[in-house]
């Protein structure tokens, strides 16, 4: 599991030619990096006599944070899982007829799974934001600039699953498929850098 | 060593009531991120027959970005160390008005480095944008959104960098260090939107 390596092997592990992880886990990991900071913010606000009327909620958005950053987690691997299955599904045998409609068909099957788990990604990343605009504006101020970092990374998480649905939204013949994720991929592209600049406005320092 | 921590304990450690690592630890990992994808594209296009013209570029880019990623990788904890300074300043005694005297300005101190660090890797990240707009315009191709998320999270990295810098002058009372480390912060924040939006108006999908 690329989590379970050490941050620093991780990053060397991405500067290799080895295609994996790329951008795409990259986008999991930095939306995990976005509730963690979240997490951090309602944690540190948690207990705090000045800040006891949000307790409850801070206690809920830590909550729903950690899941959140669980599930990011995850998704590192997913990404890099389903780029590695593509990859495979190009090596098929391309002999018989059979096994280029076989082989053509399993491309487009990878093809868009890997476009599907980014884009989940960006969608989950981008649904995180709200609690990072709470945790900004009623959270401890003392780790107000937290929650501006979380609020950055979040928006680069989400950008960049997009980038990667995009690209392989190239190579997907099924038109259908390809007209309903681009939908969807213009909907949250078209409003992730207003929200990020939205809650950036609600930071005092 | 917080980058010898695996990736899952280091965000449970980011999501935790401890304040470090916070904001300013994750700039450098994001600016370290940023380093290894543009080390990545650079791997990926060397060798390449059809990137024969630009491989002693892509050589060099992969060396540079190397050694900035291992740097950004030691400002992770360069980040949290001068943090725990400043904590620890304040935990100093106060009982006569020499310890008084003396505590205040170890906290000044303290806070000057912990505005220090994170410019330098503001202006570090800021910098490697120059090799990601290199790497997406002249690298492979079929890793072009690994540049794109490069750009985003250089970006990224710069201003979170920033927030912790513009977060620690508030308690700064030596003005013309203020001053100074404005002017630098104004002349960063100004440029690097624009030059994420330039990279990313290079990539074609």
């Amino acid at each position: 599991m690329l989590a379970e390596m050490n941050v620093k092997d991780f990053l060397g592990k991405t500067a290799s030619n080895d295609p994996v992880p790329g951008g795409g886990s990259i986008a999991a990991l930095s939306a995990s990096i976005a509730a963690a900071l979240t997490e951090m913010v309602a944690n540190l606000t948690i207990g705090k006599k000045k800040y006891v009327e949000v307790e409850e909620e801070m206690k809920e958005i830590a909550k729903v944070a950690a899941t959140c950053r669980s599930k990011f987690v995850e998704d590192i691997d997913k990404d890099s899982d389903a780029f590695n299955e593509v990859m495979a599904a190009f090596k098929l045998p391309k002999e018989t007829d059979e096994e280029k409609e076989k082989r053509k068909e399993a491309i487009q099957e990878g093809t868009k799974k890997a476009s599907l788990v980014p884009l989940e990604v960006a969608k989950d990343a981008f649904k995180i934001m709200e609690m990072i605009e709470k945790v900004v504006v009623k959270g401890n101020q003392n780790a107000v600039t937290d929650g501006a970092v979380a609020a950055m990374m979040a928006r680069t998480a989400v950008l960049s699953a997009l980038y990667n649905v995009k690209i392989n939204l190239g190579s997907i013949k099924d038109e259908a498929f390809v007209a309903k994720v681009t939908k969807e991929v213009t909907a949250i592209e078209s409003k992730v850098e207003k929200v990020e600049k939205d809650i950036l406005s609600k930071v005092v320092l």
